[in-house]
């Protein structure tokens, strides 16, 4: 009589992120049967998605078909589906369409979404940018103020459809206010006839005391000062605290103002809710330092939805690298523990902080180096290409920042998903 | 006491397609003010619509802004507006958001929808392609039945997710079939782990006698053994009689499937009803010889819209290089007015017809010669490259044909309006 071969163990990823996906990865030739769910049927390069918005690149020029990441992993099964709950104690996950996926361990990599701090109600006038929709949805919104302000004869309103307002000075507001800036300023001037584009105003509202707070002093301010060589309008120290239809309230002040980007604040996945553990009031997960669950030893948590502690003390940052990094240190942790051995602690490598700041300059922060101008504009654009998946798509974002630096021009001004009849 | 300047003689032109964007290309120099309307922002390379639908390229790839194509002509005015009718007597288009443009000369270039026959209940189960959105939305359609297959397990169901039916056997509807076969051939197999994406039955229907009933009959039925090679089902002398979400009717016999695409027949936009000119049954304005409109010797109408015969008693075909021909010669006529002259008739002269089928193959058909194969696919594709605006454009299309052709990849394979949850 010959024994049954072990059934293989079972590990059940949601979420095809940074995370997510580098966990599939780094499980490549382990003794697993995985399988990877996403609502999406696409891996996003999310840090490049403001370009999106932007009109810099094409949507399928930062995305991915999952599966065909994963097409030589036989042992990978890829599914275009929803997850709605975890039964931690039946050890499976729950699908909105009934379905239910067992898993030996799990890993949460579900991500984040923008927050409004309670004030759910603005986002329909101040939508925010994590998935090709919002970016292709906010593409439509400035092309469109743009539109109805070369055929608008009222000259408030005018200069309401041609006043853009960015919440929140993080690297994606930075980046936002200084690319909305440069279409305004270079890309589009020729192409109107009643309006002077670059009398457009973009202003950057941000509660906190300086822009790019992640950085040094030194940084912030350089990336002030240059936002404002673009022309961006700085507003510090303010918070809003109103967004409708005609604009926006901040300390006190109304701006009047057709289009608004959100980029003030995440909201982790609801993960914390499936498991009903402990979370912060970001809703990010509070996780053991080997990245389990607490009281969950067989689920593990990574990336965007979670909170915990780099070795300086600081947060880990909601970053790529950091989602990365973690998923690499679980699936190890995976297959030492299928060896009956384990690992130290989870421990962040902080490999440094970048931002964009217009077309040409950047600010990068390696902590043992910091740097700014051109050069790091030139290091900004490389790290960034070298990141993406696959030969084609490196050229063609490439040869698209080629054309938007010698010519100024953007191929992907869209309008989209409405015709000119289509409401703001 | 000096004279007054003449004022510059008012060209109207509505729609930015083939035909429009001729004619105020043809009017550069000509002592005039343009204005040209349409209800995009962008300009259509409708010949690769196919390709944006079934994931070969990407949206900007095929489009560029209308007011980007005009920038260098400052006496052109480019409008994002909805034109929703024309008085006449007053020489003015209006629009529908109470707007009102006069003109002393007037281009109609308003182009065709796909239709139904009588039968627009069909259109949300067989949606056409026109558009951009009609393309995504279709795109969205095909990958989101090899993913609903792949996670179904009744077989039945399973079956009639992976049927494709494609209704209409011109080139659209030739080059649709042939463009899904491949994808499920040649693309998929590897990225799917409980399908075979390979047994998908691509279904071509037509109701006439023959594919590419606009080919001479050798190239006719060239193409439809090329079709069957490719696994492609052509079935002929059949109209559909019913379409609905769970598949289609036709000679009598049904077939489930989930995905149906609608290439069997256009209508022309509303131009005809605009002026209550005279039309045919497709409303297609009946133009006279110099292609105005009878009764409004001021009022031109060309591309799809107008129904006009060719020196050799056939109707001019609905196509890209025939609209280009009646723009121009449109904006030469407005400019020999504008000198007290007039000019010959239009007269159409057919350069050619071309089809792709699947991804190595094309016919051509010059008249004084006839080509089919690998050496037909290379013409189709070097003259459609040709025919992209712009460097970049041409760079971006050719690089992707080139990952298809060489590693079968699709770069735009991706589900976007809607996440997994999204009906299809």
């Amino acid at each position: 009589m010959t024994q049954a071969p072990a059934k293989p163990h079972r590990v059940v990823i949601v979420g095809a992120g940074f995370g997510g996906l580098e966990a599939a990865f780094g499980l490549a030739g382990a003794p697993v049967e995985i399988t990877l769910i996403d609502r999406r049927n696409h891996h996003l390069f999310q840090p490049l998605l403001y370009q999106v918005a932007t009109a810099s690149l094409a949507t399928s020029e930062i995305a991915w078909p999952i599966r065909y990441l994963l097409r030589d992993r036989p042992e990978v099964t890829t599914l275009f589906a929803n997850v709605c709950g975890v039964d931690a104690a039946a050890k499976c996950v729950q699908l909105d369409d009934g379905g239910s996926i067992p898993y030996d361990t799990l890993v949460l990599a579900t991500g984040a979404r923008h927050a409004y701090f309670g004030h759910d109600e603005w986002e329909p006038f101040a939508p925010g940018l994590k998935t090709l929709e919002d970016a292709t949805t906010l593409r439509r919104r400035i092309l469109v103020a743009f539109e109805r302000a070369e055929r608008e004869t009222d000259p408030d309103k005018r200069a309401a459809l041609l006043t853009f307002v960015i919440i929140g000075a993080g690297p994606t507001g930075v980046e936002m206010a200084g690319t909305i800036a440069d279409l305004a300023k270079d890309t589009l001037p020729q192409d109107f006839r009643h309006i002077d584009t670059r009398k457009a105003r973009v202003v950057l509202i941000e509660a906190g005391s300086r822009v790019l707070a992640g950085f040094p002093d030194d940084l912030s301010a350089y990336a002030q000062a240059s936002l404002e060589k673009l022309g961006v309008e700085v507003m510090l120290g303010e918070p809003v605290t109103e967004c409708s239809a005609d604009g926006v309230v901040f300390g006190g002040k109304r701006l009047e103002a057709r289009t608004i980007v959100w980029a003030a604040g995440v909201r982790a996945s609801r993960a914390a809710e499936w498991l009903n553990a402990p979370a912060d009031r970001a809703h990010r997960l509070q996780v053991e330092p080997d990245l389990t669950v607490p009281g969950h030893p067989d689920v593990f948590a990574i990336g965007d939805t979670v909170t915990i502690k780099g070795p300086d003390g600081n947060p880990v940052p909601g970053i790529a690298p950091a989602a990365k990094q973690e998923g690499r240190y679980v699936a190890a942790l995976i297959k030492a523990r299928l060896d009956g051995k384990t690992l130290p602690p989870f421990r962040y490598k902080h490999a440094g902080s970048l931002a964009q700041i217009g077309k040409k300059k950047a600010v990068i922060d390696f902590g043992w180096l910091k740097l700014r101008g051109s050069l790091a504009w030139w290091i900004w654009g490389l790290a960034h290409i070298y990141f993406l998946i696959g030969v084609r798509h490196r050229i063609a974002v490439a040869m698209n920042w080629l054309w938007i630096h010698t010519r100024d021009q953007r191929a992907a001004r869209l309008i989209t998903q409405g015709s000119s009849k289509v409401a703001q």
